[in-house]
């Protein structure tokens, strides 16, 4: 019923994530439907940023350089090392733009059962890093899953013997959440760590 | 801190049917990060897609042949015509497999405030169309929203002096469908048109 070229756009822009084949199928007919608008931009961009984007071989940051634009940004504060699981997190400190440091993409988290260690992660580098940067802060900004949490202890333990300061996001509540709504853990971890005003 | 690329590339696909900015994000890392099997193939599909795929110039498909291959399958009954409002209601009729008639795809609805007269809609050339091609019997399949219901009307007062049968989709209980979830207009709908076992 469709054609080979229209099944193939279908099937690949249902397998981008939040998509599915519904969704896909209505992403394809939209392309389609508005070629300059919006088909012959996306091939576009998406062609450039096969050609301009690479990753940092320093913090392994998405970038049209490497070093990054970060990296090399010689306003950032070089003492002070933030480490996220993915680039996608690093976008997300950005975007609140209180931290002036320098990041250290993971690129994962630890897994046995995806046979995903130390090296994968290069958690060797980046202790190499540490001592040849000479950091002073070591900030710990994973996800607050078990997984996060599992390679934030993982990478603590090899930073233990280091002259660093070691760090780890604040646990709490919220801003704009509401404690009815809010998990035991939380609730509890907020608790624990209350402050005095 | 996203580079010119990545910030085009997230903002055409957040504009794609059914992404947002945090899925257009997320889309985007995704196709980054699997240039070889992901961001490559598509950049080919959305290209092929660009140059073969073209609306049939009879029934408003979309396909890589103009009359489409549904137009010009010799299997399919020609006398039936099967009036639908956008090319994914042909799809989903398509993928029930039970038509074997043809299509003739509007491309919207009547709308006053969005300017879309009979014109647009190609209702002139519908009306041709079955003259033309000696139909016996017009469906119209168009959605029980209140525009396509509105559009429904008045196709049925433009067709109402041709010596044909028109007919419309059943309403009722969908297959699979719990009594107490459905709105009151289905069900009374349902039980107006309930029939003898």
């Amino acid at each position: 019923m469709q054609s080979e070229e229209m099944v193939r756009l279908i099937r690949l822009l249902s397998k981008l994530p939040g998509l599915g084949p519904r969704s896909g199928r209505r992403a394809a007919l939209h392309l389609i439907k508005n070629k300059e608008t919006s088909l012959a931009p996306l091939t576009q961009a998406l062609q450039e940023a096969q050609k301009a984007i690479k990753t940092c071989s320093t913090c392994g940051n998405l970038d049209v350089c490497s070093p990054c634009s970060l990296c090399s940004n010689p306003g950032r504060d070089k003492k002070t090392l933030c480490i996220v699981e993915d680039v996608s997190d690093l976008w997300a400190l950005e975007r609140g733009a209180s931290f002036k440091g320098l990041y250290h993409v993971l690129g994962g988290t630890l897994s046995a059962l995806a046979g995903i260690g130390p090296e994968e992660l290069k958690i060797p580098d980046l202790i190499n890093r540490i001592q040849e940067e000479n950091i002073e802060e070591v900030i710990l900004a994973l996800n607050a899953t078990i997984e996060g949490q599992t390679t934030a202890h993982y990478i603590q333990s090899q930073l233990e013997t280091l002259p660093i300061r070691i760090t780890a996001l604040a646990h709490g509540v919220p801003i704009g959440g509401e404690l009815d709504y809010l998990d035991d853990g939380t609730l509890t971890t907020a608790l624990t760590a209350r402050r005095s005003l």
